[in-house]
């Protein structure tokens, strides 16, 4: 980590207050020369499986050795614990509430440990409520620092990953559901384009249905069907994701995080 | 293009997902000294109107030999064209569907080409969808590591500019309409101020209506008018813009883009 | 401030417009080498309180001589001063509207001084409209470059605060009120931490109502209670704050700014 001063941050705290200012500053004022690059902080509140999505999108595009500080942490202050690890070629400082779910999937642990923050300040108003400020950000600055991430505490016995239900299949049909609605009102649905293309090599002949509506055939993109017209593709993280050309899907399908998608050949 | 690193982005991407920061991550990747600045990644969705305006309000402000990015493209992955050129002191990197309209008004282009990506690799999931991660973002930082942008591939016969309604003039009236709403609720229109000036060399006499209704007279700012009054003003990329002081003339006005907007002394 | 070429971005421009990334611009182009880092440009529009307390959250968290600069400004245009000032270890360009108000609570002046920006340009349109980019950005280039802030312009005769309620209290109660909603919908008081503690040292017996209805007892943290239950504690700012474990205390209690808030032991 020694040379890389990138890091990331993705958080729930929005845009409105100054909440993620104070998390910048924080890690800056630790290490001054830290280039610090936004994710998202819209990451809707709380929402652990968007942040994850979000993650895992993201930050295995940037150069190695990145640190990405993960701040998605509803039950901050509690006994929940604070992890840093390197998965594959980047360090992730994250609570252990299963954000990292996706990145863990993909880039196998070189190292997980539990972060043993200092001491917290008896009395001193929001140490309990603002670990971003208070515990994220001095920590990052110390890695970025150089700091070896394997001594901030011990390995933990087990850490969290969230519980994805995964699609089923029978003969004629692979049952999904919608995991993630995007900005776009695209549906992001937890089927791996893989799957898809096992069963069927000519994809061209599948067909969705979401909760009980047509979702269209598969397209290589949105412009490929008519304006407004459904389509189903390949999104740009390898899952199923159900569009409409220029419009929402979300709102044409009448479909939210958990609704059924089916696809079957015909 | 040697020296600066500097790059802005200009998207409709959202702030929720995590699309642009594999943008930011894609080009550090390739360039990591690269300096990213946000223009705006909450363009409302494939309105290439709205990024054009954003982009001709802001790209003009930033040093010599910036590399302004634009994914504004509603038609990814289709057969339109991804074009580089040089317009003025600043290089653009943008998908062929207008979103340059308002730079080339400014600054006649010195050099334009087309930009033949590296074929996509076949089955790869995503690459025909995302070509801010998969195209522009590679793209750009090769033009930052000092890549000759003439040599990305052929001058286009054409390029695409958006179709603006021109206002019109009689004796006594200009007539345009409405082009944008931003995010203060003003009102900005067709109507060049260096027309209203030179028709008029006393603003002071011009009244305004939208949409049939009254939309106030010229001031100089708006807390030179009361609060909750209208007002008509040039804004500040030379528009003539109607806006209401401490509110909202979108609303006040019930106008939204499209609107007819007319000037006339009295 | 030779040496610290860091600067904070406070804005009410929202993020659909050019209006962020011109006033980037305009100070990158003065100093090339500017390390901008954005605090919030989602402050609501012409919203002087929400500003002042975000830049109160962000801005002391930040390195020593960072500048910050603050343009909620919607008497733009008008003799309003703009003011430069340094309070504690760090450079404030603001207009002089109360937004510096939570900052010289804690910090008083050690100098300040009135912004004279060169004489505008008669008829250039905008001039008036835009100050973040025509008076702002150029003045923190100027600062990030080493200009003595003591230069700029006079010492004010006075400088505005915003006149915030203070709470009262009596034998049995601490009356307040909220005066911020923030992005997870919870209510900030204009209660201090300090004075309830000084009150009751047991902040367990306290109980809190908030326009009439219970919202609950005092926890260190919002996981300490039920979801969906309300809970009182003390904010990362030092202040009383109404809270709902993975709710929206807004809305739960339906409660806005101005709303009363009353705290006593029982």
């Amino acid at each position: 980590m020694a040379r890389s001063q990138l890091v990331t941050l993705l958080t729930d705290f929005g845009s409105r207050d100054g909440y993620v200012g104070a998390v910048k500053g924080a890690i800056l004022s630790v290490c001054p020369r830290a280039q610090i690059i936004d994710i998202s902080h819209d990451v809707p509140a709380h929402d652990i499986l968007a942040g994850a999505l979000g993650l895992s999108a993201a930050a295995p595009c940037f150069p190695p050795d990145t640190l990405h500080v993960v701040i998605i942490d509803p039950t901050v202050g509690t006994d929940r614990k604070i992890l840093v690890g390197r998965f594959g070629r980047h360090v992730y400082l994250f609570p252990d509430n299963g954000v990292i779910t996706f990145i863990v999937d993909r880039f196998p642990a070189e190292s997980l440990n539990v972060v043993l923050p200092p001491a917290p300040v008896v009395g001193r108003p929001g140490s309990m409520t603002f670990h971003g400020r208070d515990v994220f950000a001095p920590i990052a600055g110390r890695i970025l620092l150089g700091q070896d991430i394997r001594k901030f505490g011990p390995q933990p016995a087990s850490y969290t990953l969230l519980d994805i239900p995964a699609p089923t299949q029978d003969e004629t049909r692979i049952t999904g559901q919608v995991i993630h609605v995007d900005r776009f009102g695209n549906l992001v649905t937890n089927i791996p384009a893989a799957a898809v293309m096992q069963k069927w090599p000519n994809v061209e002949a599948v067909r969705a249905t979401c909760a009980g509506r047509d979702a269209g055939r598969f397209a290589a993109t949105y412009a490929f069907v008519a304006e407004a017209a459904p389509l189903v593709l390949f999104d740009s993280s390898g899952r199923v994701e159900l569009a409409v050309n220029r419009g929402r899907a979300c709102d044409s399908l009448a479909a939210d995080v958990g609704a059924p998608v089916i696809l079957r050949a015909g």
